[in-house]
């Protein structure tokens, strides 16, 4: 017997119009790639919106159609996500950041119809222009006045717009279960791989976004967006905003410490998100710029994902006042499946003690399962000291990959293998050891990359640090530790080590330490070992 | 083109597997009828709840079966609300402080095919027992201890869990839309109709209660719930609470102002919910006992429903430090819809400008769309000042009453008429004025009977008022003001209508005070206006 409730589908489309009905004048403010910030309310944007909605349909966008996006953080960018997904067809954004080849990539695996790009982008838009077949439509975004410098056939997004109305529009009603955005991995283990997002899924993840226990989005925050509109939808922000009300702001082009200090300061930003190497930017500039005084901002707390939050970081931020929130997930998991927030009985803590905690991935939200398994894929014991393979499964996890790319991913118990190696506490909290590609096993036992990682990080001196594994005639394998040091710091590889012998235990101590000027990293700033593990492939550690 | 998201349907049982998975300590303190404070933990609640769903498809019980409760809010009711939900059968709370003729039209209404029952209503379900021909089994809630006294073919409730085993229960997954509750409105305005809710409504429901802008339930509440379980389903407490791990104290059958009082601060509760005679009850007890000081309470904040929230109960909390949320709902809508939340520029409000935001019913939450409508179906502005029919639409508002009663009740674009007049201003903050039924019109004007009734009741010596349209000759209607005052305080009706006056537009005065010990109520709490109209149906104004 089925209940007597409505029938309402969970929709992208029903987040901006529950917005300008009920928050129309919450403050969606953007930095633009022209260069003046633009300041719009939810109501301003819905009419844009809909003017944007009549343009796609105009230019023969149907629904299932992906409409690729190379953008940074602006409204236009927004204001895609919200009319793209809207009509039924499908937002597919591209991290601009990529490489050429691998940009040609995903567009072509994704055929998307149309693609919006920023000015900025406008010269490889244009050498891209003959290697995507299905592209029918280039669209800048901007307006007229600044269309010089386009690819000849590219179309004005202001000029689109401008021929539109703004009257009500008649969404569609669809099912729930439509896809609504397509977001590729990282491409830090392999090649990209498309997650196809629905409205369902993209609601239930705003709604938890909004959740105390999620990440605590609500009408009285102002968000500044330091995590791009391309990386996993900005972690689902953009429509938890418009679900709750909350303000917006959009840093453009720009994500360096000064700019991201600037703005979260002018804007009296409360709320900000980002990978933890925006926030090392943000903490240098202040660190070093006499002018930036933490006490100007009005941040309450920063959510750092994507990575692992580094110690350091949450300390900083704390004795600023601003209370980190690490979340760990994946592009597969929308992204947010887990939250480090504190429990009750971590009311107390401060310091260390906290900090303690809140370097912990988290612990899921509901609609995320998740549990630990062995190489035989049997369950291990929540007792925050067996790692074993994270697995993951709830309504906004992916159920396989786009146009089938590798193959079946889910096991028969819906439970899909996020590739990270993890240890679960009996309270739930997830810590992230590794990811299983990158895992150490010296002697038949496992050795944690990351937390040599972070314990290497600790040290004043050392800026970044990254581990992998080396044939060893006696362990099969033995780690290898590459630093990057502080500008001008003098430090030895001695000097390191003794820092590490009361962080790890003695036979996790690498085997050498080796000096680098950069380490390699994805388009979305993640260290990148698999090239690091190329770069030293010939190097043999001491005897 | 469908999303590639994992098809997970949102039900009930699902929310306690996440509680036991990964909230397993959090406790649920509930007293009993028996006498003792029973104390559990998700883990072993969901133990029992595994018990309890054997034993009722033992009895069974098979989906889409109504099973009905009589009981006050124990752990035992709770754990009824996720065993019978969860195998698909359909929870049917009764209230018992109906009349026995009430109690027996909505059980054969209902055609439930058990009946738990509290042993405070053995006698009641006993004299029942031969007018309930679709009830088969008949469960007291209760031990072998306890068992005397109980109808002779009523089986105990502990006896059957105990025949039951705890192992792991393969929870039937089922299509989301599924029946999971009944529960009938309360009779203020006619006969109780049937509201029957689905997974999908309770579980997008209870998302919203842990929302940051809903009622921010969280894993570091301990929720006092003093509205009782077979009301509305509690407010969806239960289900939000195993949503978000929160501990819950359940008051057992006393929920005068000394048992609440007690268990708050006994327990150090964080959120309490309840009607406003809850609330003044408890509030009472504060103001007269010595001993009962509110610097004991832990309480952060209450939420007020059911019917308007008075400001003098506001204004008691806000002096004792905690923070008054109402809310606006009905049974028709599972049951919140707006939450009155303040907005980012009412931060700086404190004492009487902030009564004035936290007395409005509140904004919708995402999920619900509200409008007012005049007399002829059309939409009115959000100006704060018209007047309208309410209406509402969304995932968890009613389609249709139970077996169909009433007919149609949506309007071809799925508006619900919730029958309630309401003025709803530009922030969408909903105000309401009247029921449709209780409206008073003054030469075609109408005048708001609550707040005729709030401005009465600030007067020191009045403990309640009523107000009602008595036929007039030229007027066609005017207010008649009934009055219960304080016991001993000597109050004239020309004091009243003095201290009105400043209060009220001149016109509204009504045209007569008279007194009364008592004034008749539902068995929620209500003004039972119906009654009172019968009463003074032979009542003439004067000249
Ligand atoms: N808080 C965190 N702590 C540690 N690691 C994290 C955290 N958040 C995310 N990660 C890492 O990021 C991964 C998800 O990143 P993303 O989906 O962007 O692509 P990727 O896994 O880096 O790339 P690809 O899957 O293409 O190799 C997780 O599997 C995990 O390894
Ligand atoms: N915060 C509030 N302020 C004013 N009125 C409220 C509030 N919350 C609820 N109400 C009133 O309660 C009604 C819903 O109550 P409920 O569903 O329990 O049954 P009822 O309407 O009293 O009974 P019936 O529908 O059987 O006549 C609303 O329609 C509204 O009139
Ligand atoms: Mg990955
Ligand atoms: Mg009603």
């Amino acid at each position: 017997m089925l209940g007597l409730m409505q029938d309402k589908p969970l929709l992208v489309s029903s987040l901006l119009v529950h917005a300008e009905r009920f928050h129309p004048e919450s403050e969606i403010v953007s930095c633009t790639c022209e260069g003046p910030v633009v300041r719009l309310s939810y109501r301003t944007m819905a009419e844009r919106v809909r003017r944007l909605a009549r343009a796609l349909v105009s230019l023969g966008v149907t629904p299932g159609d992906r409409v690729a996006t190379m953008a940074w953080n602006t409204h236009r960018h927004m204001e895609l996500y919200f009319a793209v997904s809207g009509i039924g067809a499908v937002l597919h954004t591209v991290n601009p950041r990529l490489f050429p080849e691998q940009i040609e990539y995903i567009l072509n695996h994704a055929e998307s119809r149309a693609l919006f790009f920023d000015i900025t982008f406008a010269s490889a838009v244009a050498n891209l222009r003959d290697k995507l077949p299905a592209v029918e439509n280039m669209i800048a975004l901007t307006d007229a006045e600044h269309a010089a410098g386009m690819p000849e056939s590219a179309l004005i997004y202001e000029e689109l717009l401008a021929e539109q109305s703004a009257e009500p529009y008649n969404w569609p009603q669809f099912d729930e279960r439509t896809a609504s955005s397509l977001c590729y991995t990282s491409g830090t283990t392999g090649n990209p791989k498309g997650v196809l997002y629905s409205h369902r899924s993209t609601v239930l993840h705003s709604s938890m976004a909004c959740q105390v226990d999620g990440l605590q989005l609500n009408r009285r925050d102002t968000t500044l967006l330091a995590v791009p509109l391309f990386h996993v939808n900005a972690w689902g922000i953009p429509y938890a905003s418009a679900l709750c009300g909350a303000g917006l702001v959009l840093p453009g082009p720009k994500l360096d410490g000064k700019s991201l200090f600037d703005l979260a300061v002018a804007e009296r930003c409360t709320f900000s998100l980002g990978v933890p190497t925006v926030w090392l930017g943000f903490l240098k500039y202040i660190d070093e710029d006499a002018d930036a005084d933490p006490a100007m901002l009005s941040l309450e707390r920063v959510m750092i994902g994507g990575s692992a939050a580094p110690r350091a970081i949450i300390k900083t931020f704390d004795e600023m006042g601003v209370h980190t929130i690490q979340a760990w997930g994946m592009t597969e998991t929308s992204p947010v499946a887990t939250v480090c927030n504190l429990l009750p009985r971590h009311a107390e803590l401060a310091g260390e003690g906290k900090y303690d905690v809140q370097v912990l991935q988290g612990r899921p939200v509901y609609g995320v399962d998740i549990r630990v398994v062995n190489d035989d894929g049997e369950a291990l014991p929540f007792d925050g000291e067996t790692p074993g393979d994270l697995q993951v499964r709830g309504p906004w996890v992916t159920s396989g990959y786009f146009r089938g790319e590798g193959g079946d991913v889910l096991d028969r118990d819906g439970w899909f293998s996020t590739g990270d190696v993890a240890t679960i506490d009996p309270d739930g909290y997830v810590r992230i050891t590794d990811r299983s590609k990158d895992v150490i096993k010296s002697g038949g036992e496992w050795i944690s990359s990351i937390d040599l990682e972070n314990a290497a990080v600790s040290h004043p001196a050392v800026v970044e640090a990254a581990v992998i594994g080396r044939p060893h005639p006696k362990w099969q394998e033995r780690p290898l530790l590459i630093v990057v040091g502080k500008d001008g710091a003098e430090v030895t590889k001695d000097a390191i080590l003794d820092h590490l012998k009361p962080l790890v235990a003695s036979w996790w101590l690498p085997d050498d330490v080796v000096f680098v000027d950069d380490l390699p990293h994805t388009a979305t700033g993640k260290l990148q070992k698999m090239k690091l593990r190329e770069q030293f492939k010939d190097y043999e550690l001491p005897a």
